[in-house]
């Protein structure tokens, strides 16, 4: 059993996170903290945990919390995460980071796309990126996971493979994904009111959204050259799901088999990545942990399609995923 | 004032194209057509329609459409148009056509798309493009339009102006599309079944949509050398848009400002096409004629996002808009 | 032509009058108002009017209104609404309010259900409630129309017919109301941010709902005695529509034929209120200025189904409406 | 561990089961039937279910199913189940009944809502309602429990309570459903395609669904007297969750208070039962077990409102709940 502290647990990745810890026969959530004044109860910042969650949000401080907990899962915003994460280290917790601080390795490429100097530099570089399907074994003995943002996950799942087999040209990679609007979060927002967005798609934050640097890292580590993608992420009227689709060179000629043969291959001992013939739809993988890939071959460019629930598999399903690991727990306990 | 039939009209672009038509001042509805047992009244079959027309389906022969009508909208699906519209042409009607019958030059491309032989193969290359923004001439004086698809409209209008400028180059355009449900018409399928494809984005006839073969045969004549773009519609959970988002990669290098003056001054006089600055969501333009287009350049790639109603623009408004050059109203009248 | 002005210009009802507007051949908008700093162009805060409208949102005072416009819109909130329209209609204008504050006749029951008390008390009682099926003769000549709320146009519309035959009880009349986001207006609020409100019905305010007191007001009026409705409004994930089921007793055995035969001779002459024999959706009547009634007869209880569109039927449009009685043009121009 | 078998396993309420038998520790599906030609895998129907289960659909007889498994769930439609449930019952198995064939007593009532004969009439009256919250004693013993429709179980939930402490009249029952899409089945009709239903709500079998009945016989067995409720179902835009509301008159003067503490009594041990302050929306039990129930007293009316998710607590979550009382499994198991 390991006791367990979420902070900042009034958003939708928190609640999605409740909601799978609940399942889990080895976690006790101990602390969920916030600035909410006035200690409600959970369930009164989240209705559906009624009778499902005993605890009231607290504020409390780095020490409060490791005096509870062993693990902490940060679902506070970037800046604040690495402001309280150090502390919590120093005091002996293990973390799972749902931010961005933690993701990037250079402290420069942090304060172009953020916009703010990182408060915890000289520890970039050292935090293991938590996708396990790439990093499994720094997970299992990792004090802090960074785990990786939503679109990320969906594009690195699907091109990492065909990157490494050396099957595609790392140059000029097209990344259109489609997301949605939970991914934005629970802050209110004009875009994100109901009617502005629902029956209507756009994108949004078109050559400047910040999980660019983060998939140029990983793709580029993986692919042993620099790739830097073009990333339109695109805003749809649904409360949850991500699909994204690549447009990609192939280095050769190549058959729609043998990319997805690749990707098999690739995949053939993960729980959570499913290699797929047919066209999937992002409620194919709705409430799970799955990431549901397939590819095409058209005119000449490689294309791949691939789905996940930004919640879970994108958020807190791939934070439970890297905690089962760095614990010891079957990697797909509650999931 | 011009007396109009309309065949095929139990769809959503016939029931579009009867609203707008109810507001025109110069358009008479005075047949309806269908299958449809029993010779319903048309507001059976359209709720919405009720008090508004009144008229009943009848399912009626070329000559007993060409006895009552100047000017025909069909609405039915390829092959049956061009099953009758030679008939109707002979007996002296105008027509305007929804379906690809005649949007091809050539019946080998048709027939490799479409998977069946053209009913009047003598007549392709003959009929003009109802695009007016490229087309307009051409459409003034035509007997017979084809009336152009959703998506292509939605590509057409974005990328012609840089082909044609010489600004991008013409080979591996990427063109990644999304479309609201009612693209898919009023015939039932599992896949626009409501808890099918509500809550759920997925890619559909990646490689194989049949718009292909006609956005490639307008960008080629408008690009003076050969254009194959690749091609991916997805299918988003809300009744009406179609947003689309293409890439390609500049001849030379090529600023934002650029690309969207070079926009802004190809459509200087268009009535129905906007270009913008600020990133357009297909809400923008529902219910109206309009398409929205605005441009980016990222990491050395151009980036061009156009929206617009499937519905109008993408059918029954362009149809209306088309009618109007024809028979010499305003171009804008209903729209 | 009437020289109109808009106050409060950045809300969905002043969105859609906007568009109303724009097709009716005798208005002109002159002015539209909103506190929003730096007078951005009101295509700006409605990108959807793009190239539609050339006005910039100013913020002005009712002297300065007055100077430009004849007609006024007033979609403040209310509260702000009583606080300009006397100086309004001192300076000359004739105004229709889309806020509640002179709907009720009754100052002491505006304060019991909007919390305040009210800016210009003394006007109550003589001030027209615009709905031209019940007050089109008072409507004509007014200088100030009260534009009826959303749920009560739909409401009364349907009862009023039945009330005045004397066929249905006046006492425990249950009116189950159901509506899209749209209703809620264009602040920021929890209850309509998209993850929140979307895949979700709820009731809310129950009891307490304030146009209850509009409802009761008129259906009191209408029946010669006391009516106290039970309003059940709730939130349904849709942009727009108002769907409303009422339940009351008969006075005496009545039979479905009978009761719709009253509501098709009461609105016999009604270019906006459609009598059905189906159920109808609201999507029937989206984007129309229709109010759809079919009633039913169940277990002894007589059941109305009504339905329009919240901001056409329910707001913009009756506004127009208005607008035509009070100036002399055709009822249904616009609409 | 219990051998599962599922009758009728291509539709929402058989997936929904299977996802939640996934999670039971002691459910093993060994059968999944459908009359699908070609016996395809369960995941090529249900494309969710990919690698999570192994099965092929099979069209096998009540013997061939008797001979795999112990336990029945059949998800057939009404008249189907009672056609093959007296085979498995005598080879057996016990089963758990998904259609409404074994709800009503009385097979003339039966006759006469369904418009057929039942196939097994001697059975009715001696099968057990599954509502576990009224009939728990009797469903642990029993060989065959007939599953309770979703609008119902929101209905005598809310009122149950209500009519056994006698606070409220039997007499003019209101009953006002609203359902998501999925309640409708997978079955493609005109009323369930997306642009039909997308974006607008209605009512359906107004005074005719087949629900009603069974609301008034089990109510009517709780009150002692009898009920006939006026029961009126809408269709929402969503894809999961009924909200009902109810309208009664008390039978003596009483508060909010006390209403809410009788249900709360009635429901003190209750595991999927939350008595609530708050009004609730259907998203907070999506997904879950639970219904929630508030109520009001509004102008001397009791007003009870219920939530649930129709697939769950409303069909297959209800169905394991029932299951697990049978087989003597903690009664939360999975769910």
């Amino acid at each position: 059993m390991t006791r367990i502290a979420i902070l900042g647990a009034t958003g939708y990745t928190a609640l999605e996170l409740i909601k799978i810890l609940l399942r889990h026969p080895e976690a006790e959530i101990v602390a969920a903290t916030s600035r909410q004044e006035g200690n409600p109860p959970v369930a009164m910042v989240h209705p559906s945990l009624n009778r499902r969650v005993d605890l009231n949000l607290e504020d409390l401080t780095p020490q409060e919390v490791a005096a509870r907990a062993e693990c902490v899962f940060s679902c506070l915003p970037h800046g604040a995460s690495a402001s309280v994460i150090p502390a919590l280290l120093e005091a002996g917790c293990r973390v799972v980071d749902f931010s961005a601080d933690y993701r990037l390795n250079d402290p420069e490429v942090f304060a172009r796309w953020y916009g703010e100097k990182h408060h915890d530099p000289q520890r970039l570089g050292k935090v293991v990126y938590g996708l396990p399907e790439l990093f499994r074994e720094q997970i299992i003995g990792a004090p802090l996971v960074a785990n990786p943002g939503c679109y990320p996950t969906s594009v690195i799942l699907a091109l990492a493979p065909l990157l490494k087999a050396g099957l595609i040209e790392p140059e000029g990679i097209i990344v259109d994904a489609k997301s949605g609007v939970s991914g934005a979060g629970r802050t209110l927002k004009l875009t994100t009111h109901y009617p502005e967005c629902n029956e209507s798609v756009s994108a949004y934050n078109v050559g400047r959204h910040r999980h660019t640097p983060e998939i140029d890292q990983i793709l580029t580590a993986v692919a042993g050259t620099k790739v830097e993608v073009i990333f339109t992420p695109h805003l749809v009227p649904m409360d949850r799901g991500i699909l994204t689709t690549t447009y990609s060179r192939p280095t050769r000629e190549v058959g729609e088999d043998e990319i997805l043969e690749v990707l098999r291959e690739f995949y053939a001992d993960e729980p959570f990545v499913r290699v797929i013939d047919h066209l999937p739809g992002t409620k194919d993988t709705m409430g799970t942990n799955y990431c549901d890939i397939t590819a095409r071959v058209v005119r000449g460019r490689v294309i791949t399609i691939s789905c996940l629930d930004n919640l879970v598999k994108g958020a807190s399903g791939a934070a439970v995923q890297n905690f089962n690991l760095m614990y010891g727990y079957a990697e797909t306990t509650a999931l």
